[in-house]
């Protein structure tokens, strides 16, 4: 990723105030995310025609074990673009900044782990 | 699930050679599953177009956690609809098919676990 | 596992009417899980040695992830031995015995996932 | 957590070599993961006692899902703990050092996910 783009697009105005929507951490990796979450719509569809089609249960099941594997890869994907991007900006804004990121992505972690 | 249903597509010839494609175990729940993974494909979708909108990371993993756990829910359902089709019809067969049907079903519950 | 002795087992009189204390499906290994979770005891017991002496967080993490991995071993082996044991023997007397098996072993399967 | 401590750890000389083994990020809650450890080893224990009595399957099972729940909590304390501190540290010290502690992170965070 590249740094330099990420600091330059934070010292936009509008960036503190909205940087929710204005420059999210996957915003350098967003055509590979979208081509990634493409092929796992077609992986779900397929799971679908399976299901239409009588497929054995249990190769159904490894196909959506597939599935599951690819959805968590674009989500440990995100963590790391957001703890790069989004985190390490606010801690090097501020401690406090940081500390509220850190909570925030922490809780989205442990909602992956669970999941 | 209607058991005579079940025993009278076992009772197929070509079933206990083929019995993988003949009568998943939940083919009686087909309707159903079907539905559910359309809705799983218009979340993926979903979440393809909140990247495509640069929408926050975090708000973006809370949606894919979302679909993971609808995933592992039609996962559980299929080894339900597995385990009391075809692994029960099997052990009513003989203990032996009993058991080779739970030594493949415990293997798909070892890749949904991991996964 | 010896399919002898669990039918054996079944035949008991107590063991219809309080199966569920008799003969777990895990009795034919039992020394083998007790060597395993005296093992996962000890890691256990290691992770909190690493916390007292301060080892670096992320080394604490990866003793973590083995720790947990031991036990969703030791879990899928104990569901692997309930289909086997338990679950079959039920099917063999009656499919609603089956069925009423299967309803709980998913239940427990559906937790296991979301551990 | 308290920012300065962690920073006055840090100014250690031999802290920015060997700040593995200096402060964790954990170090401040050390008390509280170390009882939490304890009640961990005593619910593997009771694990063991359950098969050793011949404690019915499933709830085997389900007190060893507990147990994995239990130990996935101190993880994602440890992630949060270690976010918080030495990430946020090491971002504040330079981007550079901030993103090679990111990736770190992200990989174990890859590893508690797929435990």
């Amino acid at each position: 990723m590249d740094d330099d783009d990420r600091t330059a697009g934070s010292h936009d105005d509008a960036a503190s105030a909205h940087d929710h929507t204005a420059h999210p951490g996957y915003a350098d990796h967003r055509a590979a995310y979208l081509a990634r979450l493409r092929r796992i719509e077609g992986q779900v569809r397929g799971v679908a025609r399976m299901v239409d089609e009588d497929v054995y249960c249990i190769d159904v099941l490894t196909q959506i074990s597939a599935v599951t594997r690819a959805l968590q890869a674009v989500s440990i994907g995100l963590v790391e673009d957001h703890l790069g991007g989004c985190v390490v900006d606010a801690a090097r804004r501020s401690p406090d900044e940081g500390q509220a990121k850190v909570k925030e992505a922490a809780d989205a972690i442990a909602r992956l782990v669970r999941s």
